[in-house]
This record gives C-alpha cells, sequence and structure tokens, in this order.
C-alpha cells in the first residue's frame, strides 16, 4: 500500500479517483464546469462522501455549498471552516479546488481517528461554481454566503442569451433563496483556512513544500472599444487607413509590456481581440480587445487606470483609431490574516516541511470569507505553475528541496 | 432638370432611386448581400429594367447572372459585353458595381436613342453574387459563367453550417446548371468591359476623370493557427508564458510593416484574431489570425511566403510559440488587354476627360471574363477612396482638375 511519510494515502486516492469521473467527455482533461451535468452528478456523489466522511448535518444551503459539520466539545463555540470548490474551467485539471475539499474530508477523518475532539466545530464547505462562467461572476456560492451576490446579478445574461437567475434555478436552485438567505455575520467563524494548489512556479522552482499565502492578487478587467474606418481592404492604401484591428494588437502588446515591466508581481492578459465582422476583404473599422490585469502591490494596482490610460490611447491613435475604455474591478487585493500565516507556518516548521511566503494570482472563495472571518490559505506545489490545463499536477510526495532559501523568510503581515 | 454636360441625368437617377429601395434595414447603409430577401427583390426589379431598357432575351442565365442584348447589325458577330454585379457587402455603399450596371442599361439607351445600330451585338450582364460571401467564394456569376465553379465548391459551409448549394437551391437558382451549365469558349465574345468605382484614392487626389486600369492585384489569404500553452492568468508569471494571442497580435503588425514596406502596390490586411475560448482569467494557448495580402507587382506576390515564412515564424516565436500557416491563392495578378487600355484612353480624351493610369486593389468580374475576351476596366473616383462603408461616394459632375500630372502616361499594356 502506497504511503506518504508513512500513512496510507488509499483513502484520498479513492476520493480522487471518484471525482474524476464525474467529467464532461467533449474536452481534454477533466471538465466540470458549473451548471453541467457532470457538475450536478459529481455534487450527488460528493454529498454522499460528506457524510461517508462522518460529518453531519450535511445539506446544500441557501447559497448552493455543500456543507458538513464535525462537532466540537463546545457547540456553541464560533466554527473552524475549511473547504474550496469542485467545479473546473474547461479543459482543466484535478487538483485546482479539489485538493482543497478532499483535503478537508481527510482532516476531518483524522480528527475523527484520532479519537481527539477539538473545542470548536470543524465545518467543511464545498464551494458552488467558484470559476468563471459565461455569465462573468466567479465564486457563486461563497459570494452568496458573503451577502454580496445580488439581484441584479441574477440578471447578468450569458453570450448564449441565458439568464444567471434561470441557470441556477435550471441547476435546482432556487436564486431568491441565495440572494435572501442568512447569511454568517462578521465576526461569527473563528477562521477560514483553504488548502489550493499555487497555480504558479514559485514552490516547484524553488523546492518548498508550502507557501503561505500573504495576499491575493487584485482584479481588474477592461474593455477597449477601438473606432477607426471600414474600408476596402484592397482598395485603402496602407498610410490612409485607420485600422482597428492593429490598434487592439497593439495594445495587447502594450499592456503585455506594462506588466513584464511592473516593479512586483503583476501581470497582464489580453483575452479577447475581436474585429466583430465576418467579412475576409474588408478592413476593420470597428474592434473590441478584453483584457485583465492583477496584482498584489497597492500602488500599482490603484493607479492602474491612469497608468493604461495615455499608453493605450496612444496605440489607437498611431493606428488612426478612436478609444473607449470601460474599467471593472473584479476584487480588491485581500491581505491573509497574520496569526494564521503565522500558524500555517509553524505548523509546517513542526512538521518537517519548508515553507515560503507567496502571493496568490489566482483568486479564491477564500476572498469572500474575509467578510466572515479572519482568513488563511495554503498553498502546495504546482509542477511548472502550470494550472487551469489538463498538465496540472500535484505530486502527493513531498519535493526534494533544492533552493528553498526564504523558507525563514517572516510572512508578511500587511 | 439637371444635366451632366449638357444631358439629362434623370434616367439614371430614376435608377438610383429604384435600386437604393432594396436594402436591408438590419444594416447601415445600403446593404443587399447575396442571398439576402433585398438582394432576391432587387433582381426582380432588375430583371424589369433590363427589358424597360429595351433588351431583348432578359433572362437569369444558368449560372444566376441577369442577361440582356441590344442586338447589332450582324447577329452572328461575336458580341461586346458590359457589365458589373448589383449585390454589397454588410454595411455598404450605392456606387460598388451598381455603376457598371446602371450605367450599361444607360448605354444601351443612348445607342439605341442614337438611332445608330452597332456592327456587334451588346450584351448587357448584372453579375450574380460578386461580394464576399460567408462560403469564402467571390464572383459565383461571373466564375461559373467561365466554368471555374465546381462541384466541390458547391459544397462548402457557412459558418452557420449551410451549403452553398443549398443556399443557392433556396435563392431559386438550380446549382447543378451552375456547374455543368454551357459557358463561352476562350475567344468567343469580341471584349469585356466593365465601369467600376476606383475604391482608392488616386483618382480623387490627383483630380482625374478616369482611371484606366491597367492590372487588378493578385489576392493570397492565409490562415495562421497558433499554438502555444494554456495557463491560469492569475498564477503563470509574465516571463514563463506562451501567450498565443499576443503572438498573433505582433503578426498582425509584421504584415502591416511588410505591405507598408513593399516597393510598388501592396497592401495586407489582417481581419481576425480569434483567443478561440471564451474563459476571461485564461492566457490563450492557441489562436488563429486570417490576413489576406494583395498586388499587382508580380515578383513581390509570387515571393510573399517565402517572404513572409521567416517572419512570422519568429514573431510566434518570441511569445514562445509554434506556428502553422496555410496559403489560399484567391486570385492571380491580372492584366488587362493593351489594345482596350488605349481604346478607353482615347475614348476619355476625345471626350475631354483627363485619365491616368491605375491598378485595381479590389478584384472584379472582369477577372473571370479573361477566360472568354480580351478584357478593359474603366474606373470612376472615390470620394477619399472609401467603399465598402456608407460613405462610398463617387459625384456625379466630373473632378475639378488639380494635379492630374500622369494622364498622358502611356498605359501598361503588360
Amino acid at each position: 500500500m502506497e504511503t506518504l511519510d508513512g500513512i496510507s494515502t488509499g483513502r484520498i486516492d479513492r476520493l480522487f479517483a471518484g471525482i474524476e469521473a464525474f467529467v464532461d467527455p467533449a474536452f481534454d482533461g477533466w471538465t466540470r464546469t458549473v451548471f453541467s451535468p457532470s457538475y450536478r452528478a459529481e455534487r450527488s456523489w460528493m454529498t454522499e462522501e460528506f457524510i461517508l466522511a462522518g460529518l453531519e448535518g450535511v445539506r446544500v444551503d441557501d447559497f448552493g455549498n455543500i456543507v458538513g459539520i464535525l462537532p466540537g466539545r463546545y457547540s456553541d463555540a464560533k466554527p473552524i471552516v475549511i473547504g474550496s470548490h469542485t467545479d473546473t474551467v474547461e479543459r482543466g485539471g484535478r487538483f485546482d479546488g479539489i485538493v482543497g475539499v478532499l483535503g478537508a474530508l481527510e482532516v476531518a477523518q483524522r480528527i475523527k481517528e484520532s479519537g481527539s475532539v477539538l473545542n470548536r466545530p470543524l465545518m467543511v464547505i464545498d464551494f458552488f461554481g467558484e470559476e468563471a462562467n459565461p455569465f462573468g461572476l466567479t465564486c457563486l456560492g461563497s459570494r452568496a454566503l458573503a451577502g454580496s451576490l445580488t439581484v441584479t446579478d441574477l440578471e447578468r445574461v450569458s453570450p448564449e442569451g441565458k439568464r444567471l437567475g434561470d441557470a441556477m434555478q435550471s441547476f435546482g436552485l432556487d436564486p431568491s433563496r441565495a440572494v435572501s438567505g442568512k447569511h454568517p455575520a462578521q465576526g461569527s467563524w473563528h477562521a477560514y483556512l483553504e488548502l489550493h494548489i499555487e497555480q504558479s512556479s514559485t514552490l516547484d522552482q524553488t523546492g518548498c513544500n508550502i507557501g503561505v499565502v500573504s495576499a491575493i492578487a487584485g482584479i481588474k478587467r477592461l474593455v477597449g472599444r477601438y473606432m477607426g474606418q471600414y474600408d476596402h481592404a484592397g482598395g485603402a492604401r496602407m498610410k490612409t487607413r485607420k485600422d482597428a484591428l492593429l490598434a487592439a494588437a497593439s495594445s495587447a502588446l502594450a499592456l503585455h509590456e506594462f506588466a513584464c515591466g511592473s516593479p512586483e508581481y503583476a501581470v497582464a492578459t489580453t483575452t479577447h481581440i475581436d474585429s466583430l465582422q465576418l467579412a475576409q476583404n474588408v478592413v476593420p473599422g470597428r474592434s473590441e480587445l478584453r483584457a485583465e490585469l492583477r496584482s498584489t502591490d497597492s500602488a500599482w494596482f490603484g493607479a492602474i487606470e491612469k497608468d493604461l490610460a495615455l499608453r493605450l490611447s496612444m496605440r489607437a491613435a498611431e493606428f488612426g483609431c478612436e478609444l473607449d475604455v470601460e474599467w471593472f474591478l473584479d476584487n480588491e487585493i485581500t491581505h491573509t490574516d497574520a496569526t494564521l500565516q503565522e500558524t500555517i507556518a509553524a505548523a509546517s516548521t513542526s512538521l518537517g516541511l519548508t515553507w515560503t511566503a507567496v502571493p496568490s494570482g489566482a483568486t479564491h472563495d477564500s476572498v469572500h470569507m474575509t467578510g466572515i472571518a479572519p482568513m488563511g490559505m495554503i498553498f502546495i506545489p504546482s509542477i511548472d505553475g502550470r494550472s487551469h490545463c489538463p498538465e496540472e499536477f500535484t505530486p502527493k510526495k513531498r519535493h526534494t528541496q533544492r533552493h528553498c532559501g526564504t523558507r525563514k523568510k517572516r510572512p508578511s503581515g500587511r
């Protein structure tokens, strides 16, 4: 029987094998997007697994989350809450979110088997629909649990013309309860902790076992609309054109350079460039660019709109185009709780695991939990930093330490 | 009554007003795309106008073209054929193609009114579906008339999943006759002449009245498929990415620079850049670029694939991507007949009209007529060179000559 540090991994191996059966065969990798039949089937299975793990009061809450409790000595003590999500992106992997839920079930069983009883209840949550979806709203379950899902959000429409509220209804949820259900007040939990893969390469490259998350990046999204001049692709000479597609292409490169030149952790990604036409012989007179920027650096993040305004309009002007930019704040930078950082670091050291402080470029359900409790996150390595793809991988065995030079670095308590 | 050079324009004004009633109200400008209800209605009206203009044997031929004949003295003499098309692009204008058909009707009536009889029959054609369509095949009617429409072409499928053959059938045409109908043999016409707007700015800028077309640009199209690496847009650091959308954006700029740096008339247009995904938080691992290049310079045109191979793959490599380029030859460079060039130039001079030799960047039905007869084209000015847009305009009044310095330049007879 395979073991990790002398402990059998058979139970967690069975859970991974179990969940991997619920995937959409239309995509490569392990695809289980929110509202899909494979996600629905997996949630039924997961509810059973919560019960098999010995959790009590297992149910789907008003917000679509699967919840179970390991009772503590004092039933009215504020609970410690652990969890993550089990939905994936298209062509996703087997670990993003999933390790946090399956890991939480393992934690509950280990505690129970040890014969000890926690003073506080331990609550395990599998959050509903964390990943990006066609309605443009991530973290549906954790957002709703925190009281941040609004009636207006339910009216969001997918490119296929479906309302978010209707999608929830068809999925067996009650959207009116999701926006009006009783959510836990600020301070009503003792702590929220989430185990997750890093989705970046710091741990893999340094050979550290554990990442103590210092902050979760803020995300701003933008839609750039370029206005040039439609022309005949054969007739219009190069020098007289006002090509809106070239203006957008040049802007995508400018966004890339802007993030590459930033002083701290910052990324920029253009996800879509669209000439908004079907014709193959027309100089594009209009175009649209969609991009996002992330950082844990408050000064850089706060000045993005201002710093990019001139750069992008200059790229547009270079091609004779005008530009209208619309900005959306997805989430602000979220700092983790300093005491929880210290606790995770100390626990790692006592287990002989190396650790380092890392930022999280990805957003997580944990961001929304900061409205309820002190929040901490534990990262484990992603091989080559790959994620949101079939190659996403985290080995069971701990890394051979290579050059984890910062393992004694004090985590940032900002 | 308005006159041009002392001749009433009332009849042609009525024809323009008539055809402008047949447009699709869903689009700006004057939209009458092939297979649309507005095009179908316009063709019924046009058939009546052919008869009203005194043409004989008016009919829709096997290939979808509306044809009529002004008989000559010798009915078995090879005909002179004139015409163009009346379909438009989306958000198109009122002149592209249309001046050639309405002008041909006016020519026939002027000849008849003058009391003189041509030795040869004069055939007028309104060619079926000249503009680009979702099936990716231009010049449907002239192509078929020249015997170049194939059974394989009928199997072309639009993005909406419709077969070209089925679209023709629904439009009241017989696709099997279009590919098997009797088409005129090489040399069976005396000459083919087409009047068209320039769709570029040489005539407008120089103030010349007439463009004697020297050559029609060849067109090559390419689809570039970029292969990078899908990654989490928050987790993947800028330096480790293999962003296929940036590789395509950079390639679009490279294509633009390539055409700007060419020695003669040459243009390059990227019409589409696609990240092939809906997600807003994934680094694009794949992308597609669609572009076209045109020139009348045989050396430059012939070397395009070779000259671009390294440039484009270097742009891809700069972003860690691989590139697969597929090339399509839309049409080769077509030279007009030298004798017809001389005839058009001499006629212009005798009418007191200034002229200059110009290339055609746009392709035309005339390209396909070179398989049947010597071919010539007469261009009239496009204000600001605008075309394929609502702003497309050609004034009835002749230009005030500004600096038509090349009007005595000998047309190229290559």
